[in-house]
């Protein structure tokens, strides 16, 4: 069987990949007189008299709602909320083995942004965060800034934050091989979308002050007579200070990092020649890159990094998000910041020592059983000093107890 | 320990009674590439050009959602919408312990009649079915009148039509037991609610005509001046045709059915003595009866059923709503219609035959275990029959497939 074959079979044969399961038996009328009616009556009771309890008697404090609309799904494009439903599963899946997240797919049958946003309001009182996925751009970063001011729960568009994070957590580690800092390194980035958004904000707070944003109409500057939106004027207000015109290849001349989360063949090994010494690429384009690893490190790149399992440096989702809603499930956070962002990349470059940092090697491994639990850590430890825990943990009982929820490889 | 501390201590030490499972392992890079990228974009594809699909790949097929606005909870009334969600969790419990459903608890933010209807719709891609639960009336008539008409999946208010199935079916063996048919008896019901309102128009589906309905301000008639609604005018048109007015006591006289899902102490002895020779008593008011039995079987009662455990005749719900549920998912059905319910009754009430029949036995046993998979194989076959299934199944099939669902004990 192929893998397509293979796939299909294993998702018509389980009729979807989770399934919802009693912790508690209900075997006779004692199990019923407890988990229903009328001992479940206590709890009721305890929550209506004290809502933060919600945390300690229900799912709430354990479960997250993966919420898509089905307008960007994978490379898919849009292709409605049914069809999206095994990726959200898949999501699930995912929560679930890496970090022990009880994750639930809510697939909306709708586009508008004000009713995605009134639904997963009204979706609060059972849910202990939210994991936006496969929403197109712009309507995402309305959707999550809205959410984000208008619920008390952790809202995350993984699209976004999952991809930058992951980003900077190997450009972290390729700067130290390189031997430079975020302040001095000229960035390039190419694709306007979630991700590119999200990866070119977070690159500021880490201090990057020369950014240039290409879309497929070249540099982004302020004031741009024509192909612009709320968020490309934002990203126009702190970068490309210069007001730099023309194309992606004009912009590239002389950067020290190129990051593409674009279309395949977007970058040629001329403009790679272009860029300033020990080029750094990350070509996140799926399933081609924008420029081939072979092609980039025969032009002189230093590290390269796709989206891609079956080459080095793979840029992966999972390194982040299971552990991200561990740490902020654990604390019971409010909220997501970018202190818990910027924490969770830091913690997945630590990872990899000064001495085990090479070209092939600046981003750990999606299988490495080290990563969900040294993000939970991270997060729930940085959401405490930032003020948006309701609950004080500590952090190396995070880290152990994310370790002993995964389910994956452990070489144990 | 006491039931409550049990219970409190039971639904705390656990965090909820719920648990997200992935049904596929995610060790590896191999796993994931077939639960996630790039091999779940072949079911995505698929449900993409056959939306039908979705029942075949994906969780919809056996997935509920038990919806609640946390209006109307157990005897709790309005304690809203987190403090709810115990009482929805169990639910999800029971409908997998009884009938291997996978349900999940929706407590919902508002109790605007619109924004519900409206989230629930929006909510219809992820789910085959809804069950809705502890929603106050009149809104509950309303939520599910207009889901019925503006979805294509089951919509099933348990308050309503689980109690009034397990109702009948009680019924059917009580009359088979005092040697009269539907047609010749007086019914009188106290109590306006979900339940009261849903056991009356199925009694009148059973071809029940002579039916006084009374609330608070006794007996309910057509353009009675005060105390009225929708709903009740619309029970007014087909019951107390002689529009007799007064008290619940004045109702009672001659009757031969007493339906109580009203309050504590509502029916005196004196009353029970008034009605028709071997009269019929439901007192399902929780946790104290309209009538203790005792008082009732003293007064002449020759059945009595409540909501109580530790009385014979218990009109527990959980007779019905996972059995339905059960069937109706197992042939995709887009509606529940009054013939499934009615087939459900008449399930349910065929588990005690004739000679089984006794004035203590009317009624089968929560954890009788032929009883949901007897559900299940009668609504599937009519769901089949009166064309509201998209999947045609072999009755038989539902019967032993929902029995080894079942996880309760079966005496094996």
């Amino acid at each position: 069987m192929s893998l397509r074959e293979e796939a299909l079979f294993m998702h018509q044969e389980n009729q979807g990949k989770l399934e919802t399961v009693s912790k508690v038996q209900v075997k006779n009328e004692k199990d019923l007189s407890l988990a229903y009616s009328p001992g479940v009556a206590e709890p009721c009771k305890v929550i209506y008299d004290k809502p933060e309890t919600v945390y300690d008697y229900t799912i709430k404090g354990n479960t997250v709602a993966v919420v898509s609309d089905g307008t960007a799904v994978l490379g898919l494009g849009n292709i409605g909320p049914e069809a999206a439903l095994p990726v959200m599963e898949g999501k699930a899946v995912l929560f679930k083995s890496f970090a022990g997240v009880d994750a639930f797919p809510i697939c909306l049958n709708t586009t508008d942004v004000d009713k995605i946003v009134e639904t997963v309001k009204l979706l609060e009182p059972t849910f202990g965060g939210i994991n936006l996925e496969d929403i197109a751009a712009p309507n995402c970063f309305e959707i999550e800034e809205r959410l984000k001011k208008e619920t008390n729960i952790p809202i995350f568009h993984d699209d976004q934050h999952g991809t930058a994070i992951v980003t900077v957590a190997g450009l972290i580690n390729a700067l130290k091989l390189i031997g430079k800092s975020f302040s001095e390194i000229k960035v390039v980035a190419n694709g306007a979308g979630a991700a590119g958004i999200a990866i070119i904000k977070l690159l500021y707070h880490y201090g990057v002050r020369n950014i240039i944003m290409c879309d497929s109409k070249g540099a982004i500057y302020e004031n741009r007579p024509q192909g612009m939106n709320k968020v490309k004027d934002e990203i126009a207000s702190f970068t490309n200070r210069e007001k730099i015109t023309g194309s992606l290849q004009d912009a590239m001349v002389g950067a020290d990092v190129f990051i593409g989360v674009s279309v395949e063949g977007a970058v040629t090994e001329e403009m790679v020649r272009s860029m300033n010494k020990d080029p750094i690429i990350f070509a996140m384009a799926n399933p081609v890159p924008e420029i081939m690893p072979y092609i980039a490190k025969n032009a002189g790149a230093k590290v390269i990094g796709t989206g891609r399992s079956d080459f080095p440096n793979q840029v992966n989702n999972v390194l982040a998000f299971p552990g991200i809603f561990r740490g902020a499930l654990d604390v019971r956070a409010t909220h997501i910041n970018e202190k818990m962002k910027q924490a969770a990349a830091e913690a997945i470059a630590e990872l990899i020592t000064l001495q085990e940092i090479t070209s092939d090697y600046v981003i750990p491994k999606p299988f490495d059983p080290r990563v969900a639990p040294a993000v939970a850590r991270a997060v729930a430890k940085v959401a405490m000093e930032t003020g948006v825990a309701r609950k004080q943990v500590d952090p190396e009982e995070v880290y152990k107890r994310t370790f002993t929820l995964s389910a994956i490889d452990k070489g144990e």
